[in-house]
């Protein structure tokens, strides 16, 4: 079960975007596995992709057709990726689209493609227009919960969350739903997540926002350090709320900061639900010389496998975080001066165990569900923090059993 | 148990080389924790040590006194590391090494502290110095067998090497003994390594020969990505065999290849003793740029944990191989000329699985408990190759459980 995770809450609808959610039978019968956007002609879209060099055959599609035109809908499936599937997974792709396009009489260029599951093996195709038609039929406003489920793959929970803010007087409503839990360190995209809103925003506003936003949310994820070929993340705005956000307006500003929010709270849910996860981990890295060691010292933490299951197993060795913190590769780091503490607790100052800390301090923080590891260069202004879980049996578990 | 372990075999004596072995009670009592080396008046030696900025209180110490001095003894410990232990640490290595000096007579800078252990610990001085009587007293030149337990923490199996070369007619003896087998990923160090030959080579040329050797050995091979406190390798010549080693002699070169194969053999004991370890992995990257860019990709393989619960599962899941070579940060790379191998099965070519491959080609290959994985980036004439282990149940339960 994911670490800190209330439940889904009720996804506000977001005017002018419909969904739709099928079982097509990709890997397993009666598992919803096929989810498709519509979303209103007035709509601006944005997305940002996975930079694995190995990217799977729907993100070039999808990268390609976002180019071209502006999106009218976009088409997930999970229980495939379509990834290392070469030019054929790309015919697939394309196949999938057309199948749509003829059933909803709209250009394939105006549809993007979104894939997850196993790598390497051929994509189902005949199953996915097989199942265009009852897809397409069950086409609502109201379907945001039921999407949430239909993109999960090894999740254990439904990913989603919703904001509703006011500009110029008017309700304006944020709902975006994510998934992943494995293969999770999103590197300039994420695993899939997609997120809409009815305020209005042209397309260049709209990928700068999501830029921004995604560079202080699901960039500062990871479970394993793997970074998916498949990651992609998109943004929505159907305007049919009927409010412009222009840049530079207190509106604009409200909107950016509740987008920040929710993608961040949706980047954590990946991070709550990876897999094997039994606690939250926020690492925190001040007083760097630029955000890039702060980054190379948090991530270097957050990838350590003997931090990771340190963390598992409550036991404060933070002889592991410093060890860490001393092979992040910075230039002329004096350890003398660095101190690193377990949330309140401070653990290392001046090279050494601090001298107030003991035993059952560090036991009494390792306890909880959540932590933050906290280090303190002291040599510049710069911060970063990073997301990430610990390392347990069943990750190990869940990653061997994975196929079988 | 160790992969593909064969048993210590018999180590040979360097003449000019004595080494004594006591029980100090550091952790446990009975167990052989205390190590010395008693190096012959003519001895030179040369040492790499850990790059990590949180160096251990021994490492600093012995860098220190290799500088001042031509070292008489080397004084090794194990349960505990004397690292994240701030002043006080560098006290405490000081204090051992002056005990014995007093005892051995000799000036304290010229004996090297090592240890290895929990870190954080304050390390138990007067244990130390109350077994060195006996550790003096047990010196002897056979006595590799019980150094090689003498330095163990959580290695499952005593490791050590041995070669006889013949130079200019006469007999060249190498042994050498290693251990560790989590928090392993050395940079330009190893865990600790002990080597020594009864040639003669002046200090300059040896610090070039075990420069070279341990980066084509130890700096090869990788368990967990988490680089020591504490890494040493220290490589001594007794001069006792009266053989000269001159650079650019056929007896260089030959003297050389030795020293590199035995200290490959001892970085590869490593690694089949690697935490938890069921496989032995090499990871070939042919056909970069440069030795940078192999190495990434080389490393990026060898640390993805989905990787490794893939070859601890036996499970030809090559999506993930296939995803860390993309994700590995190579400007430009094209995944359409790359080709991916386990053993003789080619898995990957022209940008998706290869038309030959069967996922029981794939089967048979991952059920071998020495596994190469080849990637040929074809864009350039450099390679490198890195040793690696699996990940199992047992790393997570190891390191969960390492200090209760």
């Amino acid at each position: 079960m994911a670490v800190g995770y209330a439940g889904l809450p009720k996804l506000m609808v977001v005017p002018g975007v419909r969904i739709g959610v099928a079982c097509a039978g990709i890997k397993k019968a009666e598992k919803r596995d096929l989810v498709l956007f519509e979303l209103a002609q007035s709509s601006t879209a944005a997305a940002v992709f996975t930079r694995n060099a190995f990217c799977a055959a729907p993100v070039i599609v999808a990268r390609e057709h976002l180019e071209e035109r502006s999106p009218r809908y976009l088409l997930i499936n999970t229980g495939n990726a379509n990834a290392g599937t070469g030019r054929a997974g790309l015919d697939d792709a394309q196949a999938c689209c057309e199948a749509l396009a003829k059933r909803v009489e709209c250009d394939a260029r105006e549809i993007l493609p979104f894939s997850t599951g196993v790598i390497g093996e051929p994509l189902p195709v005949a199953k996915i227009t097989a199942a265009i038609p009852e897809l397409v039929r069950s086409l609502s406003e109201d379907n945001w919960e039921n999407a949430a489920y239909g993109i999960m793959t090894t999740d254990t929970v439904p990913k989603g969350t919703t904001r509703q803010i006011q500009i110029d007087g008017q309700n304006i409503t944020l709902t975006g739903i994510s998934k992943g839990s494995g293969m999770i360190r999103p590197d300039m995209g994420t695993m899939l997540s997609f997120v809409a809103t009815d305020a209005r925003l042209d397309a260049g506003l709209l990928k700068e926002c999501l830029g921004r936003a995604v560079g202080t949310s699901f960039n500062r994820i990871t479970v394993d350090g793997d970074t998916s070929t498949n990651d992609a993340c998109v943004l929505v705005a159907s305007g049919h709320s009927g409010v412009s956000i222009e840049k530079g307006t207190a509106g604009y500003q409200r909107f950016v900061e509740a987008l920040n929010e929710l993608l961040i709270e949706l980047a954590q849910l990946i991070v709550r639900d990876g897999e094997g996860a039994t606690k939250f981990i926020s690492v925190e890295v001040n007083g760097g010389r630029d955000e890039g060691e702060c980054s190379q010292v948090a991530y270097t933490i957050a990838h350590s496998p003997l931090v990771k299951t340190a963390l598992f197993a409550s036991d404060p060795n933070w002889g592991r975080i410093l060890a860490a913190v001393g092979r992040a590769g910075l230039d002329s780091l004096d350890m003398e001066a660095v101190s690193i503490y377990l949330d309140e607790v401070c653990i290392v100052s001046n090279g050494g165990r601090d001298k107030l800390y003991s035993e059952e301090r560090g036991q009494a923080v390792m306890q909880r569900d959540e932590i933050t590891i906290r280090v303190e260069l002291a040599r510049g202004e710069s911060h970063t923090t990073v997301w990430t879980c610990d390392f347990s049996y069943d990750y190990v578990k869940i990653n061997a059993e994975y196929r079988t």
